[in-house]
């Protein structure tokens, strides 16, 4: 069991990591490429104070190769979920389940919009991994719309196992996407169906699919985490940077502005000093026992 | 008039200095020598994401020159005291009167009582900071002086890395302390040692030890602001850095815990990109009348 799951590897989630390791604790981090992080593509940051006049990507270069001079474990994988387990919380990380006595959400910025019908049919037919759910539409038409050409491997293995895997981007430049899928380059309007998933209209034309697999570079907090109360698109914290649920802290951008890696580092540091003194707190109540 | 100006020169301090900079806005950070700042004297900071395995003083060289490359202006005089003046704020700063906009009180904790030796060792077996300094001690026995509970993780970790962990209380009631730990109720006399530290000269014994950590819950100088709101020991503040006071921010170790850069750093940058946002509302202000 982990002591700290820490999702996201940006400024908040490194800078989080290193403290934690520090401090003897078992962390892990959960997080997409560094390429796909918005500083990754940053010209020139110059108000993170040690580091003058550096691009983004020397940036999160730095920042990853010391969290891993310092043994911090990155996992690239999406946490897809997080369910609460009485004094631990259990993450299905693309279907592998992961337990951990806290967590530091650092997600980053999650886009809210969300298209009509993605509530109503989650779990019945709309999916945010396709490792997870890809069997269950085995021989069957699904459509995959993604926000990065990080989707298009998820793309590719669902080409494997589907009759027809229609793919919808929402960027510009495809870049390895497996021949047997077809790219629509229309923007998706809403999910259609009964009590299941039955198509999606797009701006001029419907596709007719059981699955619609919407791949994005981070999944909206409420769906991650059940539960969790929010301020507008932010996470709702206090100045230690607990959430409202006991062993959870946000750090980083998904606590809102301003949107600065100084911030990000600081929120980072001082979620997992709390989840430090949290844990120390668990460990000596067991004791007692 | 200047618009914003910033106490204090350590890491809270530059961090706001270089975004006040950025953002076009006439600042003035008014410091001590960075060599009496207690993060100048930090064996070892491993946890500053992007600058692995600094010591102190190489940590505040690079973020002073970072923000002279910047043209922060720094002036070293110490501020006596801040008057409200309707609008703007009047600082004597060792009887020079200077008038500002907004402030930034970035000044740090405040240490009173000084043990013989603590000044001459520091850095050399002294420290005030045991997630910083206690893996130079691996192996080695060391005293952590403590004056509140809080002292006990200190310790706490300590006795994971440490041979020998000895505890001085300098409150009553210990509360959860590692069962590795010898505590010893004598009042500490003085630190000895030729070049570094050898032990620790207490009332009626003295202990040989490699380090000496010295674990405070120190004042900050509330009389430097009549009307501050504080919360203990440290200056109430609020996510985005505001205090009670209208164009008064606060960032940094005076905001009470972490002690630490990182989050001294974010909180630098909030504060600073707060009082950005009040001086253009003062402005818009001032145009509309």
């Amino acid at each position: 069991m982990l002591d700290i799951a820490i999702i996201g590897a940006g400024p908040a989630g490194l800078s989080a990591a290193i403290t934690g390791v520090i401090r003897n604790k078992k962390v892990k981090v959960f997080g997409n490429p560094m390429t796909t992080s918005y500083i990754y593509k940053a010209e020139c940051v110059d108000n993170y104070i040690g580091m003058p006049g550096v691009t983004g990507k020397e940036m999160m270069e730095t920042f990853t190769n010391h969290a891993k001079e310092m043994e911090v474990e990155i996992q690239q994988a999406k946490v897809i979920e997080i369910f609460p387990m009485g004094q631990s919380y259990m993450l299905n990380v693309e279907n592998e389940f992961i337990e951990a006595k806290t967590v530091i959400l650092a997600n980053g910025i999650t886009k809210t919009a969300v298209l009509p019908g993605e509530n109503e049919f989650l779990g019945r037919g709309v999916s945010y991994c396709a490792t997870c759910d890809g069997p269950l539409y085995r021989g069957k038409a699904v459509v995959v719309i993604g926000d990065s050409a990080h989707a298009e491997e998820d793309a590719n293995y669902l080409a494997e196992v589907c009759e027809q895997v229609y793919y919808v981007p929402l960027y510009k430049e495809i870049e390895h996407l497996d021949e047997r899928i077809e790219i629509i380059r229309q923007k998706p309007k809403q999910i259609i169906g009964e009590t299941v998933v039955a198509g999606l209209e797009l701006a001029e034309s419907t596709l007719e699919v059981s699955g619609v697999f919407i791949i994005k570079e981070s999944i909206p907090n409420s769906k991650l985490l059940a539960g969790l109360e929010t301020d507008g698109s932010a996470i709702r914290v206090n100045r230690m940077m607990e959430t409202n649920l006991p062993g959870v802290y946000a750090a980083g951008d998904c606590t809102g502005k301003p949107f600065q890696v100084a911030k990000a580092v600081g929120e980072g540091n001082t979620a997992v000093l709390q989840a430090v003194s949290y844990l120390n707190a668990l460990n000596r109540a067991e004791k007692n026992k």
